[in-house]
């Protein structure tokens, strides 16, 4: 039986133990996590914020104990890896008592993202929201009182989850994005109406303002945002700029990384250095629909891959060695009364990419037309030249998202041509399903096109 | 421009006619409808019943002036087909005016189905819930007032749709059902619960119940139901039972039937007949698990035959001739509080095929656990020594399904294996879905068993 050792315990780490413990029921599997927390779901964490999960431990799994005795792993939180010796196989931790080290027959690296803007230190009143410490920092400040004009930094589905779980909250929420554009890489004809409902929703919007600095007052306050267009006052300033891999340990113990600057690995989630393993937004994958390695930080890929590197640490699992097939980046996130949904490539990714690439948006209905359908505004980016879909993309009303996301991802995982889509039998029934779901009348458009 | 006939103005057959009016602007279409209306939803009918739906004509796609001005086609509803004389390409069908002859080139038969049992003639007060015509008669008797109490005969989805509508709408429903379990060609582990619940909506049972008549009074009112286990009291009585294939039209003119009664046809939709096609519930289809010619009545496939013999009626469709490639029998129906839905193959009906099936089911979550998930039950049945999925069942709560099944009925028609649908790159977001699909964590399951 190998001694596992994961760095990291969120998702891709827990992942990768628990799997790990089924496999190979007496290993000595150990997690080192640095923060006081494992095992929660990070993706809840605007939940809480906005007041709609009561308390930070509900989006555990499982509470600790659980995984320390009846998953028997040696989960050692508030324990920050420090160095790996891969000659040695061995990583350096330190600890609340201080620095030891931990041998390993397969280590697993799941060190997570970190963020590429770091606010002056030392100021007061600066927060980030991506880990359940700096959250429930963030949250104790706003209990607090005194904070009312909330700066959120970044226009990406974080911090757009921020900012409109704060404004849920109650704060005057200022949200700044250094683009024009919100929610890039999500087809821009289907996010065009998301500043509106943003700022229905009371939120002064700031766009194509980069932050150059923080004001700070005497005490050590933050008073305010410094951008090219002038200073924003604010209370509270929280930082959901741009992610990027944490993958700096991985790189000094020798580990090659991508050019997107994660941890390059196979299949098998093996990285460059024997009897090293990484998982999750630490690491690279493969894009399935146009075969290059790309970074793509999402939970769900992050639990499957932590479970293939957990059953490759083991050694052990059913069948042929397990592999993570990649990503076509599938992602939904619900906005301001608004679902938007992605799955492959947006226009210009495929084009990018260099597929000869034309898309069409259809504007489809939920359900049978006297069943009071919900809207929904479906845009397929395909191929004509062979009929191939790259890339689908909604926009529609609370609950109609989910699994019509997941079939246009199971419809680009099969390679499915246009023709095939259109003939998709997909569930009808008045209720529940139009006619015509809103996928197949795209593909039925772009056949005719 | 070839003159093409079409024989039923409902589905498919309304469906063949638009889309051959796309293709061929300049053909002459004639669409034969015996009924009073055409190109309404049947699937709609019970949402009337129930009340819910407040006109009959809120089903219609489009009223009939749009489809004869609109779309220039000649719709002669109140007309029924009576004979086809292939050699010499000519219909005679009987309308308000007599008989006449109705040449074509091309014939696309969409008679649709008829029902198994005929209850005695000359009753009152027993009525069919398949049509337009049949249900407004219904409704009228309803709204007159004098029935209480009525028996809807039959435990399939229509029976058993109609009889929750009429429940709905305030009455007191008998459910007469000839087998002990209802909602057949569902796995039975799924449906278990539905006689509690549709016994909670207030609904009186008789399963395993076969009628063998009607009793009447003097004056000609129905009294009563007479099965083999005693006479059954009510006002009123809704057959809903088992249909088959309204073929005989297409017998008479030389069509090869398949064992199942239905025309068969190709992918195109031609019959064995030169110059004539047929489509919807009339017809055969492929089975696209076992491959099986099969007889399967379903409003989205009807609608699909249609557009393809359409399509290969006008005879210029864009680029290859148009096929309907099968179905794999996907059906969801939203029946007292709960849904449930199929595609692909039952436990049964995969090992009566000849397969070496298994199933196994999971109990999982329409979302994050800490977002108040709706409980889904989704059964697997596969095929253990090849990995492949041969069929997905569902129940749910409402507005779990619809698309869950979709993604379900694209893994069926990608033949994806159990290691890539437990690999799929479904999208999570803990309000709208849960980090691992209940499809996910069957497919993980089976490939561990």
């Amino acid at each position: 039986m190998p001694d596992i050792l994961i760095i990291g315990g969120v998702a891709a780490g827990l992942s990768a133990a628990s799997r790990a413990r089924r496999l190979a029921p007496a290993a000595r599997i150990t997690v080192l996590e640095r923060g006081p927390e494992a095992g929660y779901s990070a993706c809840g964490l605007p939940y809480f914020l906005a007041g709609r999960v009561q308390r930070l431990e509900a989006l555990r799994a499982h509470p600790p104990e659980f995984f320390r005795e009846q998953r028997q792993l040696q989960l050692l939180t508030g324990h920050q890896a420090m160095e790996i010796e891969p000659g040695r196989r061995r990583v350096r931790a330190r600890g609340p008592q201080g620095d030891a080290w931990f041998a390993y027959d397969r280590l697993v690296i799941a060190t997570g993202a970190r963020q590429r803007w770091q606010p002056t230190p030392g100021l007061r009143n600066v927060f980030s929201a991506n880990t359940w410490e700096q959250v429930r920092e963030l949250d104790a400040a706003l209990r607090a009182g005194g904070l009312r004009r909330v700066a959120v930094v970044g226009g990406g589905y974080i911090g757009l989850e921020t900012a409109t779980a704060l404004a849920e909250r109650g704060l005057d929420v200022v949200l700044v994005h250094a683009h024009a554009d919100l929610l890039r890489g999500f087809e821009p004809e289907l996010t065009a109406g998301l500043a509106g409902r943003l700022a229905a929703a009371g939120i002064e919007l700031h766009l194509a303002t980069r932050v150059l600095g923080l004001e700070g007052a005497q005490g050590g306050r933050v008073l305010g945002l410094e951008t090219a267009s002038g200073a924003i006052a604010c209370d509270a300033v929280v930082n959901c700029g741009g992610l990027r891999p944490e993958s700096r340990l991985a790189a000094a113990a020798g580990c090659v990384l991508g050019g997107n600057g994660a941890v390059a690995v196979d299949e098998r989630q093996q990285t460059s250095v024997a009897g090293i393993l990484a998982a999750g937004d630490c690491a690279e994958t493969r894009h399935r629909v146009t075969g290059a390695a790309v970074w793509a930080p999402l939970g769900a890929a992050a639990n499957k891959q932590g479970r293939v590197a957990g059953e490759n640490a083991a050694g052990c699992g059913p069948g042929r060695p397990a592999r993570f097939p990649g990503v076509r980046a599938t992602l939904a996130v619900p906005l301001a009364g608004q679902e938007y949904g992605r799955t492959g490539l947006s226009l210009e990714q495929a084009r990018a990419a260099g597929f000869d690439a034309a898309a069409l948006t259809v504007e489809a209905a939920s359900r049978a037309g006297y069943m009071q359908p919900e809207a929904i505004s479906c845009r397929l980016v395909y191929q004509p030249s062979t009929g191939r879909a790259l890339g689908v993309h909604f926009a529609g009303a609370p609950g109609t998202l989910a699994g019509r996301l997941d079939t246009a991802a199971a419809v680009l995982t099969a390679g499915l041509r246009l023709e095939e889509i259109e003939m998709l039998d997909c569930a009808y029934s008045p209720a529940l399903a139009p006619l015509y779901e809103p996928l197949l009348i795209a593909a039925h458009n772009a056949r005719r096109a």
